[in-house]
Parts: structure tokens; C-alpha cells; sequence
């Protein structure tokens, strides 16, 4: 696998573009996803009850379609908790897309996000698809999902399957309500590998746990997360099957993607100065593994020690204390950027200084050891700070 | 019942004290609560896995002793994650104070709060126990127990139990940490009337769930957490008993008690402008409007825009989704302050001016009306301000 200066609409037969619509005062909010021939799809969302309604359309177009060719998206108006109404635009979004590219609406997925509760304004909409032209700049689009992110989050790669280089990209956006089970996230990935929407979804989903379901910003899960995964075929590669080492590799590829993806949308949460990495290492199994890694990343109190750069490792252990999961908690070592800061669950000092020194640095690795069996968790996050308040307690205004 | 202006040595046998020792710079950091005689005792603890040495202390002689006549108390050093020394240090601690009244060490209970991971300093214990006096400032006793809290907290009630005048009062401790299930709280209630250890028991847990286990600070639950109640029987009334008039009577009057105590945690959380109060009503189950409650009100993105003063109530419906609960989302009416902003789902204008002038009151209400059965939970929080990010970020050093 090699990973290239790509984007977006790297595998053969993409495009994509994006634009200010209106939706937001100035920046880039309005984006597209054009393949040239209907692409196999699969697709995870929200595990919240409340489900905005974009997420709804796209997903029972995908169930009916099992197949995908364009995706438009919008950022600034989330239309989530918008009823009927909100309903009807996401409707209608799909069809004028639909419309404009001459394709069958189901083949059109919609998503939206931004402010909860505003109803969509339709004549931005129009203006936006007014000016859709397929064969863009594709830079735009990873700028025109995006919300209070700071930096767009994009990677791509490249692999050999026999004599065929298969091209596989990701983009995302991420920041506030990240957590658990797809939070306000988006990411779209798109590849022109020949695989089955059904074989996809059976790799999407054996790495979503490990991947966008380990990051957490602030605990809170939103109405409108997504992930999609288009691939197009157009390689014209052998067809990647299930239970073969091709699908393995493919399944590899897909969850680099996805860790990068989702490690970029941690080290970028609202507010974040820092990237937090938990690794659970030596435990009964990787689910407890996992749980415990999230704990530890989801915990305000270590989010603000990590932004002090207070090496508070009592934190680490009581957020490893009520994880939910159970595994004897008198025998764990803990470090802290590579520093051993507790041995056999009791403190050892350390040199203040060292520590210091490591904890200024942009991403800070928390190693746990359980002693307790041989499997690993990660989880990523980000420090919770100043601006994480400012942001969230002024952004609707 | 009548709440009168008393403290945690209002009801008949007992007295408290409390002064500085040195475990924190300036500040009163130990206290004490005696009984003349033993008392009844019952108590809930932390539910997580790394449990505090003073917990595991007092919990096991409860359990033996089923009474308690002493209980001793230092803030600054927490005792917890400090392995075998921590667990021989509780114990020392037990002993001396034992030692100091003349009492079985089992009749006597630790608490610590405060830093985690450092050893105790055992001199600086010495050097408290050695002024410690029956019959004292109990006021003292409520400062002396407070970590990073802004206010004392305490509340008496007395009610007539036929001839006879029970006397009930409590204090507590707050602040960061506190979520589900016992958080970095402390909470010591006395009262006077004739009543089992095992009866108490049963009254204490029947009231924690809709109490003390409906408050959330920032979602963290400490190592150190006990509600303690001791009932020394000094009103010589009638034996309280289950299932009896008496005993509702009594689970009222603690209810109340344990509730008053709660709140004013949530209200002194760390960093906190406001209080928020959610009630979640017509629900199918109370245990359901708990749960649901306690995810609007322990949101980060709705405490940071209750702190904003923003009437961001699709973070509020976002809550509601998440929650776990298996409720239908799609007729909910939810009420800020009173006022309407989303019925049956659907968002409702509303003045934003009068928006504006409630929300600037430092208690906010919230009400999810679910229309689906008849069951009500309610929760407290705070909001979060750019003062929780400083406290935390900075309590080590």
C-alpha cells in the first residue's frame, strides 16, 4: 500500500467539486461526489433515535438502489428535528439533484450538516445546484463539507491487486459531537475497485469499530453522522470476493483509510490542541480492550489535565476504573508519553522535568497495561479547552 | 416537615468539628462527626472498579460493625490509587482516631477527597487527630471536607413522629467528577430517630437512584464517593419499621434531605454559573425519563450553550436520541424555561427577546414532554464554562 498526494476524486472515474451556496455567511458549503458509471455502496449512520432527515432518504435509497452514483452535501443547516418538512427538502434535494445529472434520484445520496433544527433554505439549495458541473475541483469539496473544523481531512492510497493499481481516497468532517458509534461526522470514500455493494458493506463495517467508533471530542452522538464508501469498479480488476486475501487487502486498505480519516477528526475535535492516543494493551479480550481505551479518552478530567499538561495519571486510572468493563484493576502499569507513571497499580515518581517536556508536544500517548490477556484497544481524542467552551457556547448565535 | 436553619450536629448525640491540619496549604482540610452512642449505619459507594483505600476501609467495618459512632475526614490528599500503603494508611487512620475516643476501630469511618495518587501524609493526620475534641463548630466540619467547591452545603428538616421530634440533617461535597452512581461526592447525614442499620439501609437505597444518582458535573465518577447515613436513636421514639406509615414518613423526610444535597453539588459543579434541572414527562417508565434526563442534562453541547445563555434546543432533542431509551422520537414537545420550543418534534418560533431574558436566570429548566405514558425522572447539572476547563486543567500543579 502506498499512500499518495491524491484526494477525493483520485480513483478512476470521480469527480467532485464544492462552492458557497449561502447556506453559511462566507466560506465554501455546499460540495458533490459524481461517479461516472452507478458505483456499488454501503453505508453506516447514526445510532441516535433522532435521525435527521437526509440521513433517512440516503439510507432507504441505498437499501432500494444498492447502488450510488452521486452524493451531495451541504454544510451550515444540518435539517435534523425539522419534521415533515425537513422530510420534503431532503426529498426534493435528491430529486433536483437527480434531475441535474439525468440519473434516477435513488441513485443520489443527500447529507446535511450544521445547525440542528433550522429548515432548509431551498433557494440556497437551488443556487448551489444551479452551478454543479461535474469534473471539479475536488480540494473544494473536502472545504465545503466541513463545519468548526479547522483543516480538511483528507487521505489517499494506492494498492496492487495482480497487474491492477486500485485507488482508494477518504475524505471527512468532523469536530464537535464526535463520539461513540458516528457522532457529527461525515466521511465519504470513494475507490475503482470492482467489488459488490454487499462485499463492501462487509468490509465497512468490520472496521468501523476499530476505526471512526474509537474517537470521541465530547461524548455527545449526533443526529447526522454517516459514513459511505462508493467503488466504482472501473479498474476493471478481478471482482474482490469475500473470504479471499484480496479481501483482506482490500479490507486493510479500507481501515487505514478510516484510522487516518479518524484520527485526523480527533486531533481536529472543537477546540483541541492536542491529539490523545489510549492504547490498551494486555487484555482479556479487544471489546474490553477498546471500552476501556474510550473511557480513558472520553474523560474531562484527563481531556483538561492533557490540555494543563498535567501529567494527572489518577485520572487515567479512575477512568479506567468505571469503563463498564470487568477486569482486576491492581495490577496495571501506566504510561504516559513512553514515562512509566504507575507500576502494579501504585505511583512511581518521575523525573518532573522529562515530563514536562513530553507533555508539550502535540499528541500525547497513553499506554495502558492490564497484565490480563493478550489483546489491544486504541482510541483517539483530543483535550478539552478554553475554546471548546467558547465554540459550543456561542455557536447557534 | 420543616427545614430549619440547623447543621449536620443538629439532631440530639451528635457534635462536629473541623480545622486545618496541613493536608491543603491554608484551607480547614479534616473534620469529624461523633455520635454519644453508636448509631445505626447504612451506606452507598462508588460503582467504579478502582475503589479508594478509606472506601474499602469503611465499607468493610459498616458491614462488620453495623454501626458506626465516629467518622473522620480529610480533604487535599484523596487516598486512592496509593496500593498496599494507602490500604495500611486507612487503616492507621481508622485506629488512631479509635485510639483518640476511646472507641472500636470498626465504629469509626475514613474518608479522604482530593488528590489522587499521592500517599497520605501521615504526620499532618497525626497533627489533626491530636486537636481533635468532642463537641465542636460543626460548620466547620461542612468547610472542612469541601475540594474545589465554592459553597458549604447543608440542609436539616425536623417532623414529628407522633410525641416524638426526629431531627435530620446533612452535608456534602461536590464538585468535579460527579456523575452516575456516585461521583467525587461526599455526602454525611445524622439523624436521631430509633431505627435498624438494616431499615435505614433500605430507606437510603430506595431514595440514592432518584437522588444523588441524578446528578452529573462532567460525567467522570471518582474512586471516592460515599453517602454515609447514621441514625443514633437519641429521640428514644418509636422503632421506625418497614412497611409502616412511620417509614414512609422517614424515606420522605431523607428523600428531601438526599435531593437539597444533590442539587446543590450540581449547582456548585465546577466552574458552574447555572443550575440546570431536567424533567423528562410522560414517559413509559420512570427508570426510562431517568435515563433520558440525565443524557440531556449531563450533554456537553447543551451545557455549553446553557452557559452561552443560547436556547440551542436541537442539542437538547439530540440529547433525547441518544439517551438508549427505546422511546418514540417523533411527537416530543420539549419547554425551555417555560417556554415552547419544538412541539410534536417540530420546531415553534418564539420570542427571542423573552428567550433571551429567561435564560439569563442561574437556574434553567428544561421539560421533555414525551407523551408516552405517565412516568416522570428528573436530573441536575451545571453548565460548562471556561472556568471548569481552568480548574481542571490546572488542579495538579
Amino acid at each position: 500500500m502506498k499512500i499518495i498526494d491524491g484526494n477525493i476524486a483520485s480513483p478512476l472515474g470521480f469527480s467532485a467539486d464544492g462552492l458557497h451556496a449561502g447556506f453559511k455567511k462566507r466560506k465554501k458549503d455546499f460540495g458533490w461526489i459524481v461517479s461516472e458509471v452507478p458505483a456499488s455502496v454501503a453505508g453506516v449512520y447514526t445510532t441516535n433515535k433522532v435521525i435527521a432527515a437526509p440521513l433517512i432518504v440516503t439510507r432507504e435509497s441505498v437499501t432500494k438502489a444498492q447502488k450510488m452514483q452521486a452524493l451531495v452535501v451541504n454544510s451550515g443547516v444540518a435539517n435534523s428535528c425539522t419534521g415533515l418538512q425537513g422530510m420534503e427538502d431532503a426529498y426534493t434535494m435528491q430529486k433536483w439533484t437527480a434531475t441535474k445529472l439525468k440519473i434516477a434520484p435513488e441513485l443520489v445520496g443527500v447529507a446535511s450538516t450544521g445547525v440542528i433544527g433550522d429548515l432548509m433554505p431551498m433557494d440556497t439549495l437551488q443556487k448551489g445546484l444551479s452551478k454543479l458541473v461535474v469534473n471539479g475541483n475536488s480540494d473544494d469539496f473536502a472545504q465545503a463539507i466541513l463545519t468548526t473544523d479547522t483543516k480538511v481531512k483528507t487521505v489517499a492510497v494506492t494498492e496492487q491487486f495482480g497487474r491492477d493499481e486500485v485507488t482508494m481516497a477518504g475524505v471527512a468532517k468532523g469536530s464537535g459531537m464526535i463520539h461513540p458509534n458516528m457522532a457529527t461526522m461525515l466521511a465519504f470514500i470513494t475507490c475503482d475497485a470492482v467489488i459488490s455493494s454487499e462485499t463492501l458493506q462487509l468490509a465497512l463495517s468490520q472496521n468501523v469499530e476499530t476505526t471512526f467508533n474509537q474517537i470521541t471530542v465530547d461524548g455527545d452522538t449526533s443526529t447526522n453522522d454517516m459514513v459511505l464508501v462508493l467503488s466504482n469498479g472501473c479498474t476493471l480488476n478481478q471482482e474482490i470476493l469475500p473470504n479471499t486475501p484480496e479481501f483482506d487487502k482490500f479490507s486493510a486498505m479500507l481501515h487505514f483509510v478510516m484510522q487516518e480519516l479518524a484520527k485526523k477528526i480527533a486531533k481536529d475535535g472543537e477546540g483541541a490542541t492536542k491529539l490523545i492516543e489510549v492504547e490498551v494493551i494486555n487484555a482479556p479480550n479487544s471489546l474490553d480492550a477498546r471500552m476501556m481505551a474510550k473511557s480513558v479518552v472520553g474523560s474531562s478530567l484527563v481531556k483538561t489535565a492533557i490540555f494543563g499538561e498535567d501529567p494527572n495519571w489518577g485520572r487515567i486510572l479512575a477512568a479506567v476504573g468505571y469503563a463498564g468493563v470487568n477486569v482486576p484493576v491492581d495490577n496495571i502499569d501506566i504510561y504516559l508519553a513512553d514515562i512509566p507513571v504507575m507500576l502494579a497499580s501504585s505511583p512511581v515518581g518521575f523525573d518532573e522535568e522529562d515530563m514536562q517536556d513530553v507533555m508539550q508536544a502535540d499528541a500525547i500517548t497513553i499506554v495502558v497495561d492490564l497484565h490480563a490477556g493478550d489483546s489491544v484497544g486504541r482510541a483517539w481524542g483530543c483535550d478539552l479547552s478554553y475554546d471548546y467552551v467558547k465554540i459550543n457556547a456561542l455557536y447557534r448565535t
